[in-house]
């Protein structure tokens, strides 16, 4: 058997005391796996974690003191963040050493220059664990898809948003109250931003869209619309015309450029995707030879991390002594093969939309609608009138319509809420069929 | 760029020629990703295929001669069957050649001294394609969830079963109808047997297990029981019960032995594998550190299976002129490290079970039955006694039972039907919760 793989471990926080504590305790497999024993050898970590027995490794309070050992093979970088771990990995990279991160953030925004420097020093630089928790979907797309042409992605990669929607759509409560109830829970942080509004789906989409495409990172033109808006009644709309509302990061090509988007979307109940609920998360991948595939799974957790973290090691593990694991492009084909294709523009995106306005119950307000559609060369898949409520001179109209040019569909808006008869703002929620 | 990897194709049939057509129509992106040429260099079939334009590559009619071309270094076996295939995957072998195969019959029967030749010869045996056609559900166990000891897997892993059952669930038709319909429809061979008395699945799940387990495969361990027997009844009293009948490959690790086990299976209706319809595939898999995760998809057509094909392929391109690939191994784990673990006999299996009995109505039936049930232990979970049709003097009762050994549960069937109220034999199906 080759000598063990040697690694240091920087962070001892969730992540990293859960990846720390599963090497052990699935140490005897890991080694008959990988063929070499993967050996903690160095943890650097701000202070101790109590969850984790450091006896046998050395600990040291600066994490760049990890990424200098001369004994170490792999960093192991868990310490989250964009500016420090950029360092880290930078550092790591130049002392000739394979990365292993679950940084969705740093890869994302930075990972361009990143994938660069580890070609340059002929290292691997490894993020299973950077999107979707413990579903192998990197994996997938960079290897067991390698085969087609990837028409489009569409996925639940924020669980903190789709325990939202689940709880809005089983119980009918509105998105402040279960976003408290999530903090409490733990599921949301503190400062829930990052997942509510989008930006952290939006950092694994675009690395989805990379691997998928074999084009760079653009982080910068990813289209990004959270949940904190959307309203308990366009939930039960959505429910009565047959479908869920999900939020879904998108990723298309198209002939004109690829569809970067982030976004609450009503899909078919019938949809697999649609019956993912709670904090689980799913991706749904069509290419042009194996047609509609389907992976689901926990999508945070320090465990699910940990297996993803898990099976970037035991990789590097089985190359150790034989293979030139560079041979293994990080977004699945060699950085000089990347493609710069251009993202598409929101306004020149197409789908379906369902529309709600509140609308003065007289007569002609119908046709008035419906002229205006027709103007834009948007038809219409549906049209519910809703009854009044007692009382009420307001009732809810809501449309869904055709395949429809976003720019189109704005203008009709624009001109809808023009109306005399419209109260207010037109609720836009965007549709996708999913079906291949 | 390195020079190409020259393959051979076996086999010109349905897969065969959708593995040529895709190996041309995506050429220029698995150059890309692969890093060289996947060139066809020789083709071995006992005719042509109107369907592939075979200029530029050799064509035999003798298949062993492209196992002996000196210039290819990849043999892809799409002939099927066991014996010509396994004196030409040998020959390959032999020959200094990978190979590739979707051939789970071989694997499954084969497999064992197959990998060990391989492993002799310094080369790989890769057979994606065998299971599940074109999820990577191979590479996920194999690599994506490497971190994890695997606790079980559950499997819809026969297209044309789930397409029967389906159909019998939604349209509340008998299984011989459906099959005729599946005949025509080309879901089901002429000779339907391998299918639907559940070898094929047999074959795939072992392949599964040992994946899983890190053991050899043992095919003919596994208990296989078919759909043939199933009446419409069934599947509607277990929608009654908020259960679905799914055909299932199980495979669980216990600590008196591991369990392979192909069955009809009630699982529970709001589990996403109840959920998998038609022809599709998928496959559970629940980690000690990632929980339950599922892979779904097409589970079989040329396209689907030539994506896995190609997925082996490039990975052995991208190996080319760096790696000794024989560090990833054929089932996980290097052949000396896997385990000879038991095989756990089926009257010691678990699991809730639901039991259907035609019964006389007459008073102290149902006392009868549940003081036979508890003479073996055996607790239920659920008792419905239906109410008679009119001028039936039979009333069907199911029953489900709670976690119980299946040698029990025979023990008091045995005794049910001895009993003068109960009118022939009952039909007994197992129920899993699948709920990690």
């Amino acid at each position: 058997m080759s000598p063990p793989l040697k690694i240091g471990i920087c962070g001892l926080g969730t992540v990293g005391s859960g990846t720390f504590n599963l090497l052990h305790e699935n140490a005897d497999l890991l080694k008959a796996r990988a063929g070499v024993s993967l050996d903690v050898v160095h943890v650097g970590a701000r202070r101790d974690n109590p969850a984790c027995d450091l006896s046998g490794a050395q600990v040291s309070r600066d994490i760049f003191a990890v990424a200098a050992d001369p004994e170490v093979a792999v960093v192991v970088e868990l310490i989250g963040g964009t500016t420090v771990a950029r360092e880290l990995v930078e550092a790591a990279i130049r002392a000739g050493k394979h990365v292993v991160t679950a940084n969705k953030a740093l890869i994302a925004e930075h990972g361009n220059a990143l994938f660069a420097l580890a070609v340059e020093h002929s290292v691997q630089l490894r993020y299973e664990a950077a999107i979707a928790g413990g579903i192998p979907i990197v994996k997938a797309l960079r290897e067991g898809l390698s085969g087609n042409r990837i028409e489009w992605l569409a996925g639940i990669i924020n669980g903190t948003t789709n325990f939202i929607l689940t709880e809005m759509r089983d119980k009918g409560r509105d998105f402040a109250d279960v976003l408290a109830e999530a903090q409490a829970l733990g599921y949301a942080e503190a400062d829930p931003t990052f997942d509510v509004e989008g930006v952290d789906a939006a950092h694994k989409l675009v690395i989805l869209a990379s691997l998928a495409f074999g084009m760079p990172l653009k982080f910068e033109s990813v289209y990004t619309e959270g949940i904190t808006r959307l309203q308990p009644q366009d939930v039960a709309y959505a429910e009565e015309l047959g479908y869920v509302i999900k939020h879904l990061g998108i990723a298309r090509q198209t002939n004109q450029g690829v569809e970067l988007r982030v976004h609450p979307t009503l899909i078919p109940r019938q949809r697999l995707l649609a019956n993912v609920d709670g904090v689980r998360n799913a991706v749904l991948i069509e290419g042009n030879a194996v047609g509609p595939t389907l992976y689901c799974g926990a999508g945070a957790g320090d465990r699910p991390t940990a297996s993803a973290v898990l099976a970037d090691l035991v990789d590097l593990g089985r190359a150790t002594g034989s293979a030139d694991p560079s041979q293994l492009p990080a977004l699945g084909v060699a950085s000089g093969n990347l493609q710069d294709l251009p993202v598409l523009a929101m306004e020149d995106v197409e789908s379906p939309w369902y529309l709600r306005m509140e609308a003065r119950d007289k007569p002609g307000v119908m046709s008035g609608l419906t002229s205006l559609f027709s103007e834009q060369g948007i038809s219409i898949e549906a049209l519910i009138q809703k009854a009044p409520l007692e009382g009420q001179t307001l009732v809810s109209v809501i449309v869904v319509t055709n395949q429809a040019r976003q720019g189109s569909v704005k203008d009709a808006v624009r001109a809808i809420e023009g109306l005399d008869s419209i109260d207010g703002d037109v609720t836009c929620i965007r549709v996708e069929q999913l079906d291949g």
